[in-house]
């Protein structure tokens, strides 16, 4: 099996992972974009949205409001497998959203561009840790 | 880049997927466990739950309701990247939840013992293309 955790790739990985943070936060559409894989593959899960493919996914990013942005993240894991792949989890908290906590799941793939986002996924729940959670 | 979707190899992933599945509607809980990867690295965010490690994901499904789980899937798009890694998105809808569809994203890697999904997250929203969509 791959080696997970290989400490070069991973830092590289993590490296990806921090400026798409700083790109989300200041909505800074040029790099949330250059961090897609463009490729009809490629699939966001939103908060509120499916998006199937690069194109939709740029035209999402494109209409998207810039205020509330700015979040705190927490239990974030960083995971490689070999040195070409890789995931990105964490959870997140907006002000604006007391007693909700967000999730965010990442696919890493690494092109001769760069580490690029093959696949993502969203979404906002209960806080099952303060009592509200669901299933 | 890795090769996207070499044909045997898609077909090996889209064999692994179609056990998953069957294994979840019927809450088959030794496969379901069989083909999460047994590491602390694995995490599984479910509809209202969020699962650090195998250990936490193993605790879960045995004490899942078996009840309700079946479901349609829509839009399913199965992609792999190289030989060893690929990811499973797919939409889903159950007949308990009108007016509201179902997200599941795996990231999926070639084992010694077969394929297994190292990073899951599974999410319910208002669906957007019945006028119910929020963000």
């Amino acid at each position: 099996m791959m080696e997970i955790d290989i400490p070069e790739v991973k830092a590289e990985l993590e490296a990806a992972f921090a400026a798409y943070e700083t790109a989300l936060t200041t909505n800074d559409v040029d790099v949330l974009d250059a961090l897609f894989l463009d490729a009809p593959t490629t699939i966001r899960y939103g908060g509120g949205e499916n998006l199937y493919g690069y194109q939709e996914i740029a035209a999402f990013r494109a209409g998207r409001s810039p205020a509330g942005l700015m979040r705190a993240l927490e239990r974030t894991v960083i995971t490689t497998y070999g040195r070409d792949f890789g995931v990105a989890s964490t959870l997140f908290r907006r002000d604006s959203a007391a007693g909700k906590i967000g999730r965010q799941m990442q696919t890493w793939l690494r092109t001769d561009a760069g580490w690029r986002v093959v696949a993502a996924h969203v979404s906002i729940i209960a806080d099952p840790d303060s009592g509200g959670g669901g299933r």
